[in-house]
């Protein structure tokens, strides 16, 4: 089936955000055997919503619709739609019901407008909303297959995910299955001169390189016939990747398409060890994308955002002298305070970040980009020197980067220690 | 003049990237009297693209393409656009010259296929990129323009500002400013109940209101007549904002679209304010967020994320009784640790903030979503109690905004007695 994703908002062709849900559900559909061939963008106006419907319909099997179910006289979407397909919307009590409820959870009045989400056309799959008050739907009608989703992506993705990828699962025949490599340490040219032969020379699966700010991502992907449970994608794949990781050994992050804070935090999870952080530079960004993880707080015991320097004397007891004589952003600062977050806290690891995010504060000799991040542990502090580029915010994220892929390598040598003794 | 924006590229189809490009050009445009009223996502296939092209030719003045102008036999834009237009493809020997000198400079071997960039359609005004190879163009033809850019940000951005921008603020007759008012603490029906009948009335300027999690954004984009120097947009906009402000009062915290944590940053730092933060369920999202902004070492303290009960003790001096008898997530233990990082670190301000961001830890008591913020200042401590839905992220960020607006209003508050004083 051909899928068009057509999402309505002004906002968006204002500038005032990006379509990231067109985004999400591209990379979705085709496993479960939907290509995506056009994405389109109308504002909150129902006559070229019409129209937009109406080429839509025309070129395409499903048209996946995002935004404009809210409560305001701006949104359209539904009353477009039931008019373009010639569908009356009827009032459903149970949404009504849900959507009170609701409501009352949050403590929040609900207003008359609000009563227009719960109208939905008639004979229409409902998907539900867990956490907003716009519920969403599927139509079939004559052959074609339209889907009515929120905009807000913290609302549409779950929604889409436990509605309208079932939904699909269920219809096709061929089925597409996808792997990520994920890999951080070498750069995306350097990484294709290893695998060059095999990108050429595969057609199943694909191969397709992908680089992201600090890191690569390769996406294998296999196409097999539904219906036939013998086979289920990963069989084609499996030959492929294991070349893969044979000549890219552990650059290879994870092959489950996670990020490396999740990788890190499960390392420290599944082997019980237990960490605490002291951040300057980063000012939390690392304890944050930790405590993302649920369940952390098992081995993350603290973090200490030492943004001063009274701050890392007092809390991580690096020695002012150390501060004065090779100054906060320095390899004996970074060790200090890695060695003292370990020894406040009692955990088996001390991170430490200490750095010059800019856009001010640099010199020559310590340039904007320059940072350390020092790991502790019983035996030992290694400490890593990096010299980044780009704005504040990519060099705090990259630091990011290094610091959860120094906590993986760490524990990846003890159990490989383990191993050997 | 009504523009559509076309991106080419099968990468955006198949999710691998978010069409960034459609959200920076549509932001540029109103101001050079440029409205934007289609996006469109197309990929690498010529017979697609043409269709594409021509409903964007029919129903709009202006097609923006990115995308599809590289080297390779997949780049098929020029090509299909001059087919379409009728227009032959002529060799530029100036750009070859530049993309010769191009290459040299990059130390790269250029390839026979990287000829292919160096045509263009005839009588095309050529747009010059000084950070790739590919060049743009901007094509008149039959009271339409066509303009193509290349697709990486990083090419077409300086290509759009140094080239485009110019070219439309030459011809528009009209001009749109818009101004956005940024508003926390009510809901969206609640906000548009308070201000629908100035929405109904209003057409120049005219009112849109967008929600995003937490918040909502309300645009106010006035049309004025470009050769008028008298009038600058500005005129038109403001007895209306006047009238939105005096209805929302304190609801609106930024009149210049800045986000929640830079109006409470700049309100720290223009008003000398120090602050040190402790937070359990945040994980460090507050103080991360908070050093986002550039010379924030002003006024930021340090950050304290106090997962363990250890920490609570031993950094905040968080009694062990209070953890005992009301919990880690309680009012109480809220209020000893705003007090506690505020006296360990002497600032003027201690944010706390402790809750149960889930999925995981709820209670009937203590359910999921409850999250207690506590601000400490010389004389008082104010804690709010949260209730929110979502999942993890969710709750974590909307504490944040939360945590932010107390800052803000607590600065606000300040002031207002300072006045009076």
């Amino acid at each position: 089936m051909d899928a068009e994703i057509l999402a309505v908002g002004t906002e968006l062709l204002m500038g005032q955000i990006t379509n990231t849900n067109a985004q999400y559900i591209s990379s979705r559909l085709p496993s479960v055997g939907v290509n995506v061939y056009y994405h389109s963008v109308v504002g909150d106006n129902p006559e070229r919503l019409r129209k937009c419907l109406n080429i839509a319909l025309e070129r395409s099997d499903v048209v996946i619709m995002t935004g404009g179910l809210g409560p305001t006289k701006d949104d359209l979407t539904k009353e477009t739609v039931a008019d373009v397909l010639g569908l009356k919307l009827v009032l459903h009590e149970d949404i009504l019901d849900t959507m009170k409820a609701y409501f009352k959870k949050m403590n929040r009045k609900m207003t008359d407008n609000n009563i227009k989400q719960a109208y939905l056309p008639e004979n229409c799959i409902v998907v539900k909303n867990s956490n907003g008050t716009a519920p969403g739907c599927i139509i079939e009608k004559d052959e074609k297959v339209v889907i009515m989703l929120p905009g807000p992506p913290s609302e549409m993705k779950p929604m889409f995910e436990e509605t309208v990828i079932p939904y699909f699962a269920s219809k096709s025949q061929y089925k597409l299955t996808s792997k990520f490599l994920r890999i951080f340490g070498i750069g995306e040219s350097a990484m294709e001169d290893l695998i060059m032969d095999l990108v050429e020379k595969q057609s199943n699966p694909t191969i397709a390189p992908y680089a992201k700010e600090g890191e690569v991502t390769l996406r294998l992907t296999a196409r097999y016939k539904n219906e036939n449970n013998t086979c289920d994608g990963e069989e084609i794949i499996k030959p492929v990747e294991d070349e893969i990781k044979r000549r890219l050994g552990d650059y290879i992050y994870s092959t489950e398409n996670k990020n490396l804070e999740e990788v890190a935090a499960e390392l420290l999870l599944q082997n019980n060890v237990t960490i605490a952080t002291a951040e300057s530079c980063t000012g939390g960004l690392i304890s944050s994308r930790l405590t993302d993880i649920p369940g952390i707080s098992k081995v993350f015991n603290r973090g200490i955002v030492s943004y001063s320097n009274e701050a890392k004397i007092e809390n991580l007891g690096v020695k002012r002298q150390t501060l004065e004589k090779y100054g906060a952003v320095s390899r004996e600062t970074a060790r200090e305070m890695a060695e003292g977050i370990r020894n406040v806290s009692g955990t088996d690891l001390g991170l430490a970040v200490t750095g010059i995010a800019g856009p001010g504060g640099g010199t020559a000799e310590k340039p904007v980009g320059l940072v350390y991040i020092a790991l502790a542990d019983k035996y030992d502090i290694s400490v890593k020197e990096l010299r980044l580029t780009g704005d504040r915010g990519k060099i705090r994220r990259i630091t990011c980067l290094h610091a959860f892929d120094m906590i993986r390598r760490k524990i990846l040598e003890w159990k490989e220690n383990d191993n050997h003794s």
